[in-house]
């Protein structure tokens, strides 16, 4: 019998979290990198928690990302059941489309899970094979 | 309600401070960093304080910088209402006009506000897409 | 004579090991790196055990590798007898022929033996000559 | 009234040091880099000391620095008034003249002065814009 | 009067060592780094010992080199006059020669001696003009 | 206006936990230290989430306690509100009565709110002054 | 001429301060260390920035400080003339007059000046000699 | 239902182990540090491996611990079945049976299960109360 | 013949350097340590320069040390022939003349020689035997 | 068959070794730390080199230990076969012999043989059960 279910990899991708905020940027053509080292989910598969570190970087183009309504985004998943690698994806996307930057990554650091550490790296717009 | 407005977005711009001077380059083609750890202003939203290190990286053509001009410079911004952001792209322009370099960059590391650091990374002239 | 024998450089290359199992990705074209510190195995000339650190980064195509599957594998060699470069290039085969990545790399970092550390690491598919 | 004037900038350019020996290298085509972290010098404007870390790296053609004659003469500058960027290139003009190499570079941090540290580098030959 | 002499310059590069031995590689095309972090000569000038820490990084073709053997051949130089560059070309020398490898790497970093640390890195095949 | 009121300071006291669980400890006499370096509860004057590193420190005496049943304890406050201060003294209370040791103490490092980082430590029994 | 005057060893002793609150401690006997990073005053002599790290480190008796109002009170010496040792007594006179502990302990780590880092730490109540 | 049984915190503490060996101490009277990165055992209840850094700190009296029997007899608890810290007693036990040392004591920090990191130290002869 | 003659061991005990100056104390009872990481001084011995790291602790009766004196005071010593132990024992002595501290210590750490690192620590009043 | 012969822990103890010399020490009461992190000696078992970092702590009376001598001293155990605790031991004896201190420690921290790594601390005089 497998460890998973297809429900696990679906969990949480569609559930509502609060809104990702911006400002006008009066600068374009920098970068900006946002270090959230209190990121903090639950497994859908074990209902216990995960902590991760997230970074988000990205080149604003018109706008900047309002950091309390990051703060307050982030803190959406603190009782919502995904997957890792589904985090660090859904934030990205959710990201790019509240904030439309030139690019963005966003990294998530978990912690070990059975002695396994997992790290996930997402991209906008994506690149092609390396 | 949002947590901006348009006001705090441009706080600080335009503020006079101290000039910026510079010595003649009897080398031209090397490259030059400039740590300054104790970089301190004002949020325009809050009023409370922000603290960050900045690093300074620039290709000195006919000038480099004088530190101690540097040093009063970045001592005006102590009581300034300005965001992260600004401060390393006003900081870039300043020190562009001033020095006139073949490149520079200037990287802003903030102390973290709301559990989240930013990082803000700008540079002369403007490269394209990465 | 030599310190080796053919038998030791093909030990635990065609093992009985447990499955490595998948879950469906969502999100194609990002990057996972698993950091697995408690990989140990025995060396086949001499039983003795040795310790590692492996490190698999990979881009997911259709599958994910499913974590608790991983932790099962790895400590299927705890009591096999298998060379270090051995080990890291059969986990990298095992891996793509179960997970079917865009891309991956395996890593090892062994524990020193005779006072020499070894690192080992292996990539799908091959790169050219660097 | 400016910080500086224009002896400061052409102060211990022109200075007698100890010589940099050499020895013939039987190997060409392979790197070596020189740390050290003993550099002082003194500042030609306050006359206080100035303390650096040197790194030198290059690529011997026919030849390889002499390590005895190398601390000499970056002795040679413990008295010797000269800005920090200036003894970084003086440095390196002097090294390219007596050990002639495929290329070579030279870094000095220094220790900060007025809450500033400076990091200078300079490259033979020359690099094009970056 | 130099600080050296030609004798010194050729010392130790034609002593007779320990044997490279090597076991045949079931994996082409991966990378392995062997990090020796117990290497010690003998300055050929001075006869006061060296010390250093070797890493050899190479792509294994046919064979890989057989580390019991590689300890001997590196205890070799324990009692051997040599200067640190010349172990270190030395080193790859020999061990292209027994291994065969794709390409393979060594670097040495040598303790301080005179204020001065060295570090020394060669290659096979040699690269041209970074 | 004061900035708390003295139901936040009795917030958490009370409030159900999963109980601690225990082992009979065959060799009394030692002693035991358990990091959990994620601690998470909520401040009961913001509603935000407070993180926290804590370390138990214990001298056995009959009992040892049993590590799963610690995970779900701990878990218990992830949406508990407590003020960090009182969570590392309840802690400790429980720990006291659930396992009877000869004496333990109880350390919480928690991030920094408002730039002040906090780190409280209780022991049983209490010592006198210092 | 000595390079101070009476008045500076006595600028910023009785300055207005934002008040320290405190509330009721339900748990005495424990200690609390507050990390406080951003600490910066004015040197009363020069007039340029001093930056610091300050620890208060307490065992609460009736009382514990109030967090929101010991970063106010901090902020207040932002623009305050006060050498560095006399900043760190007047703290914790301060702070025990406000919070009333069993004992408390205030320590300063100051960013360099003139290449000289200070650290003073001052203790209530006094200890007699070493 | 507990998570334990009795038989879990029995097991392992009577099965056979390969014998500490010792050598005749010429110096009575000073004390040594024996690092062990590399213990491995199973856990009781969920035959999952647990991985541990033992220190053994002694002072020999007629007896040194001969140090290839010691890596013989750590490498015994590799297929075991024992608790973290009853593994850490044991050792100290038989140890102290095998060298008759003035005192010694053994320390265990194990990697983390659940999110949880356990070190134990034991020590002969027992002291009192800290 | 020795290594040494008495001179050496003599030197610059005696030589003039600039006097530390000294400002009065209004908070009694506290402790200052003061870290100078950029002392260098000549061995009487080789003419070559030493280099160290200085720490000064010291409890203020009356008196603080003025920085910029100390600056100068420490300056003196750039091009005096004088052992390392030596020099630490005079830099007690001289503070404790000036500045009438209750206790002082004067700790250097100064760069290996010879491969041989010192590190020389000295007590005002003296302590009898550990 | 045990893994040692009493040879083996008598070897090395009465060999010859190069005189520790001593200069008249002007200011006695204070405390000295030698580092030497380039100790290696030979393992009269296997015939193999053993690195390790010497630690040389003492209290000078009326000499201090001439620091070239005891570079000579130390390079003397280069081809010696001594175990490591008694290499330890032996120079502590010497060096008492030679420079008469108040009190002397000698610690050896050496690379780890067999996964297993020791540290061994002796001093004089003995003090007596912790």
């Amino acid at each position: 019998m497998p460890h998973y279910t297809a429900a696990h990899a679906q969990a949480g991708l569609k559930s509502k979290l609060p809104p990702l905020e911006r400002w006008p940027n009066p600068y374009p053509g920098y970068e900006t990198t946002l270090e959230v080292p209190e990121f903090t989910s639950v497994c859908p598969k074990t209902g216990l928690p995960d902590f991760g570190f997230l970074r988000i970087r990205y080149q604003p183009k018109r706008w900047c990302v309002e950091l309390k309504s990051l703060k307050y985004y982030v803190n959406g998943y603190r009782n919502l059941g995904i997957f890792q690698e589904n985090a660090v994806n859904r934030i990205l996307n959710d990201f790019v489309k509240a904030v439309r930057p030139v690019w963005a990554e966003v990294t998530g650091e978990f912690n070990a899970r059975g002695g396994i550490k997992t790290v996930a790296a997402a991209r906008y717009p994506k690149r092609g094979h390396r």
